[in-house]
């Protein structure tokens, strides 16, 4: 397999209206990844790439991240079997964000908590000004404690 | 308006699990935010907040992020219009990023560009193993020329 090669940064021109992929990867080598369900288009998570985990996921269409929190290449659903089948991916004006539209392999959840999307959780503003977390996404789609591993961000 | 005040971070149990709002901004003190469209769901932008740019979003229901170009507080739409008004903010597990569900005002478009979304290019592996961009969003809403500002990120 030929490695997938990424442009280097050209001018606001080129990044913005242009056809080279020239991902831009912050002080840390690294580029946030949106990931949303393929089918119901509902956001899973946020995680984050260096150019070699958005190599492997360009060149295996399985989606790769960079584990900030542990220091090495995480491919999703490694442990869990919640791997993430890349069916398309895009990426901004400035070409320094992804988004990956993924079907879920599994027990079909995303989260390492159980949920089906890392964001089970709203914002909501208490009339004192105060602001607290409310549970928006009820039901675990597996109890973590059984199938807990190294497979989170 | 009484401030609305954040919460430190507590243990990982209370992050994940616990209903008190402890957002993480990073060594720059900025935590990503995804902003989709409240009516279809799609993915517009992911823009960046401070705590001030966050905590003024969650106060006014309006989207301010924080300009890292620009080094300065940005209300989406100040220039341009196309102001978000917020419907639900969400978090993830780790509370180190923000979901933004939003209805866009203006012209509807949020991207600097002219298009609905930021995201209007998708990345394809070519035969070669090379890599290129195809515009998967033909047609802009607006013409930025006429009324590109200073509303980009």
């Amino acid at each position: 397999m030929t490695t997938s090669s990424f442009s280097p940064r050209g001018s606001k021109q080129e990044i913005e209206s242009g056809t080279a992929f020239q991902p831009k990867f912050d002080e840390n080598g690294l580029i946030p990844a949106v990931v949303t369900d393929a089918g119901s288009g509902e956001l899973l998570m946020v995680g984050y790439m260096n150019e070699e985990a958005l190599r492997r996921t360009v060149e295996t269409g399985e989606a790769w991240y960079w584990s900030r929190s542990r220091g090495e290449y995480w491919k999703k659903g490694g442990t869990s079997g919640q791997v993430q089948t890349v069916r398309e991916i895009r990426t901004d004006c400035d070409q320094d964000a992804i988004w990956l539209k993924v079907d879920v392999a599994g027990n079909g959840a995303t989260c390492h908590v159980g949920y089906r999307s890392c964001f089970y959780r709203a914002v909501r503003r208490n009339d004192d000004g105060g602001v607290t977390l409310a549970l928006v996404e009820p039901e675990k789609v597996y109890d973590p404690g059984e199938v807990y591993g190294r497979d989170q961000g």
